[in-house]
């Protein structure tokens, strides 16, 4: 927002990082992403640059959720695997829940699995949800653009947890894959009605247990209840007469209508039982959104919340980085723990000092 | 934050919810609850209202989370059953993950059950997280405030999934429980890094499962190591020698230091057993914070917090419904869309506008 000083050692570094990124220099990238994920000075400018490089159509952003156990980052690496397989780059953003205490300390695995992954093909960084209340998301979706910029043709974002702001998290990327196991059977009734219709594709994993088949068999009369009744002004069935009955399909090889019949897919992650299925649901899922153009749309209107929330950041840096609200507000704590004075009648007197540009 | 015209409709509605408040009526309480839930206008005022009624050290608010499938909600059920024959007046907030599009509508177990308490000393009350982005904790805290006022005895906050954002709604309360099941087994070490640390008490659910046993040593030892090292700086533990072996209680009786040490309780919340310890231990807790003066300063903490995040409220409604920003951001979308300006570009544009009162 600020110009910097021509000659700042800030200025001449954040140009090294953006010669770097045009190079393809992966420590430069790994310093951009650090830039934006702590929205250090130039992380703005960093976005800027790169912004004209992104919404290319042969990229994949997919969204990885699901409850802790259900062996999402096996899953992520064998997904990894395969793509590499095949000459793809590929990216992994693991987005972990961290507590006040720890500050991402604990996340050993994935940062020794970091320091050993010598493919200078595969990148992967974890993301710690530090507390930025609401603004995870925003920034999973600016690191996914420097990678995206940065050429990777696959960009995974693995979410560790099924809350709000994890769903949130996963909803940045264009196909959503929730990943359950035989256990979560007891918890479906929960995670229905939250988490179960974020989600272009379901995968029972560990299908070697039992109750693999009952818990695939619920989801899917689960899918097809809604589709059926409640959902049905949500995801129309053009071409269908009213009634007739839709058969499930193990896996389906052409999806020809408007809406997407969201497969239910069984993996054993640790064998690598079901991968190519499930990448060939990814890569129908991709042509879908493109054939039907929901995939421009899609990121049109994320780019339109991005944008509000971009702005709301702004907003909140200046409030309380700029103006006096952070003064006014520690001299009415006493009197808001005292009872004497209200939150609301704070908020009110910052409202009006921050209006009055004070 | 504007005046309300003296004779409006909204007005009087107002002063007949304040007086039905005051006056210990049901209704009156539900709806001030939804007045503050959805914020309609004249929220800030119920809350003035009532700013001094509460921070009453008799009245507990407890936070219960953890995986879906835990039995959280059976367990919610057992200490209200409990609570009731102690003759206290207990309230429920359910925190429900909901999709944008069932907007809640399959919460209907929840609602029955509302429909069905017919003990006028029971409240229990579901609320959606509908994507109002950081804000669930403050307006959770926020309804919590309005029972506390009307005179519950306890408060217990109930949260599905193990989240960033369900944590933080868990942690408005002031002793937050644990519940996890024999077949959480699997995902403690995913759920320790984030979730670990921040509960008092831990319940083990379902303890007559195999698997239960196994599951209460891994916690107690990782409560243990954490203790150890990691954490000696956050809790340090007062009057132990360094290296001093801190066996675990099954239930401390008394805690005398001004640490607090957190139990891991069994549980089988469907037949009652364990529901009478868990209670003694929560009263414990609030006894321990009672004593050290922690329960001051925690809800001084949270009174500083909250007045932080109604002010950030206040600004994001004025900047979007009183300012200028939203036609701003409109003409701008198709250039963000076209590659051709920056979200970052536009929202400098939209602060520059908002600053300039425009």
């Amino acid at each position: 927002m600020t110009a910097t000083p021509p000659l700042s050692l800030e200025h001449m570094r954040l140009d090294a990082v953006l010669e770097g990124l045009a190079r393809g220099d992966t420590a430069a990238l790994a310093r951009a992403i650090s830039l934006v994920e702590n929205q250090r000075e130039g992380f703005e400018r960093v976005l800027s640059e790169i912004h004209k490089r992104i919404g290319k159509h042969t990229t994949q952003r997919i969204g990885i959720t699901g409850p802790p156990g259900a062996g999402k980052s096996t899953l992520t690496e064998q997904l990894v695997r395969v793509y590499r397989e095949r000459g793809l780059k590929v990216a992994v953003i693991a987005v972990d829940p961290t507590s006040p205490f720890t500050g991402g300390a604990l996340l050993g695995d994935r940062i020794r699995m970091e320091a050993v992954s010598l493919d200078p093909e595969v990148f992967i960084r974890s993301m710690a949800t530090r507390g930025a209340q609401g603004g995870l998301a925003t920034t999973t979706e600016e690191v996914a653009d420097v990678l995206e910029a940065f050429g990777f043709d696959r960009i995974l974002i693995e979410t560790v947890g099924v809350g709000q702001t994890e769903l949130d998290v996963a909803a940045t990327a264009e196909t959503t894959v929730l990943v359950l196991v035989p256990e979560s059977g007891d918890g479906i009734q929960t995670l229905k009605a939250g988490v179960m219709e974020i989600a272009e594709l379901y995968v029972i994993n560990k299908s070697d247990r039992p109750g693999a088949d009952k818990l695939k068999h619920e989801v899917e009369v689960m899918l097809g209840i809604r589709r059926g009744n409640a959902f049905a002004h949500v995801r129309p069935h053009h071409g269908r007469l009213e009634g007739e009955k839709v058969g499930r399909k193990k896996l389906p090889t052409v999806q020809h209508s408007n809406d997407w019949e969201a497969p239910v897919l069984t993996t054993v992650a640790s064998k690598g039982d079901g991968i190519a299925d499930l990448i060939a649901a990814l890569d129908q899922h991709h042509e879908f959104l493109a054939r039907t153009g929901k995939l421009v749309e899609r990121r049109k209107r994320r780019l339109a919340a991005r944008t509000r929330a971009v702005v709301n950041r702004a907003i909140r840096q200046w409030v309380w980085d700029e103006t006096q609200a952070e003064d006014l507000l520690a001299r009415r704590l006493d009197d808001v723990a005292a009872g004497t004075r209200t939150p609301y009648e704070v908020a009110a007197e910052v409202l009006a000092q921050v209006r009055n540009g004070t």
